[in-house]
């Protein structure tokens, strides 16, 4: 193995924090587990055409007219006179099959805006958690793991999941890291794996969530493989993979 | 127990998220164990007078026509044609009893400054971690605990350090936190207690120590309780807080 070819991987537990781990080649992952990134997985695996991230609800309310769905949530619940929330069990194929839909949410968004510069920009969650990192490990190329976390602070589900495929990058020996964050997220990982649900007791998002009324979507947030769906930021929308010609072999050119 | 006397504990990984922390009663313990609070704990324990922390190595060059001594560091260096390094081994008795010090290091005096409008700031190492927890625990007050990283990154050191006071905190059952990062933090510091330089070998920052020959500094760093000194933030300089009168046993008053 000559160490000069490896691949670095890197874990940023807030999007405030990600200027300072940018580069100009990486594929930025970004990850906002319970709900926003599960949410987009499970919105594409059920036919949704594009999705547009916005910081706004008055940003997102512009694009109804344009023929969006509007969806997004603030601190967990669904905006007011919104079409969706920020329930995975919303966005089901007869509810966004072939829409458009202008989405805003409190951590997720503000995520992937912050990373909107970076060369890739993909979805991840526990849903496309295996079709994921088989894709990253094709592209050859270093790899940011993004956590929204929660308003600017590290939360256990991210940091857990960026944990998960750190572990899967590193273990192909083409990924090396100096990371403290890195090894923090693989050993909460490997804390977490074999009792997530009593490990996410203790966590505070999880707590919030609880006194929402929200185990049947906490549990379908945790559950991997769902879908094969890759989203990618693309012109600003986020889109299926597959749906851009060429993209999702693609190992080179700024997208 | 009732739980709305409980004060509040919670940790920040980065001085650059320190804003989205910052509460204005709470006590915020600055910590950079390689090396800059260790070094400022070394000097109050062999006599400093008090200690300038200045945020480039030019403002450290100005105090020098007022009698202060200079010291700091670059990436683990002394500045060149400065007094002092980052070494606490330099700051014994001879070099530094009554001395004032402008001070300038990578992390650390950029994580004083990021908190210096809280409450109170005092100063977290090793080698002052009993009287410090006792102390903070007198002072019946909400507690921050603000690792300065590595260039705005979280660290395993600083991180380790911070699990370790949260933990004592907590063990009173008068502490409470719902933050994930605290319990990220004692996650941490029970990985690494038993055997803390195995733990500590994985870390980037100490590699990068290794590299500068280090070792006997950061042994030093790691050896709790050398000391009973609690370095305080007080009109812009560091104290020992026995030189502030009224200040150790203080429970109230901005100071």
């Amino acid at each position: 193995m000559n160490n000069e070819k490896k691949h670095v991987v890197d874990v940023c537990f807030s999007p405030v924090l990600y200027p300072y781990y940018a580069t100009d080649n990486s594929i930025v992952v970004v990850i906002d587990i319970l709900r926003a990134t599960s949410v987009i997985c499970a919105a594409f695996e059920h036919g949704a055409e594009k999705i547009l991230p916005v910081a706004s609800k008055e940003e997102a309310i512009k694009y109804r007219a344009q023929g969006y769905l509007i969806a997004g949530e603030r601190d967990g619940v669904k905006i007011e006179g919104f079409d969706l929330g920020n329930s995975p069990f919303s966005y089901i194929e007869e509810n966004v099959k072939g829409k458009k839909i202008a989405f805003t949410t409190t951590n997720g968004t503000l995520a992937i805006n912050a990373a909107k510069d970076a060369y890739m920009v993909v979805i991840g969650s526990f849903l496309n958690f295996n079709a994921l990192t088989n894709w990253l490990i094709e592209q050859n190329r270093d790899v940011i793991l993004l956590s929204a976390g929660y308003k600017a602070k590290l939360n256990f589900e991210d940091a857990i999941f960026a944990g998960a495929i750190a572990e899967k990058l590193i273990e192909t020996e083409e990924y090396d890291t100096s990371s403290d964050s890195v090894f923090v997220a693989m050993n909460l990982y490997k804390m977490a794996i074999n009792d997530m649900f009593t490990f996410l007791r203790k966590s505070s998002h999880r707590i919030r969530l609880k006194n929402l009324d929200l185990k049947k979507d906490v549990k379908y947030c945790f559950s991997p493989n769902q879908t094969n769906v890759i989203p990618i930021l693309y012109n600003d929308h986020i889109v299926d993979i597959e749906q851009v010609s060429g993209l999702k072999s693609a190992s080179g050119g700024k997208v």
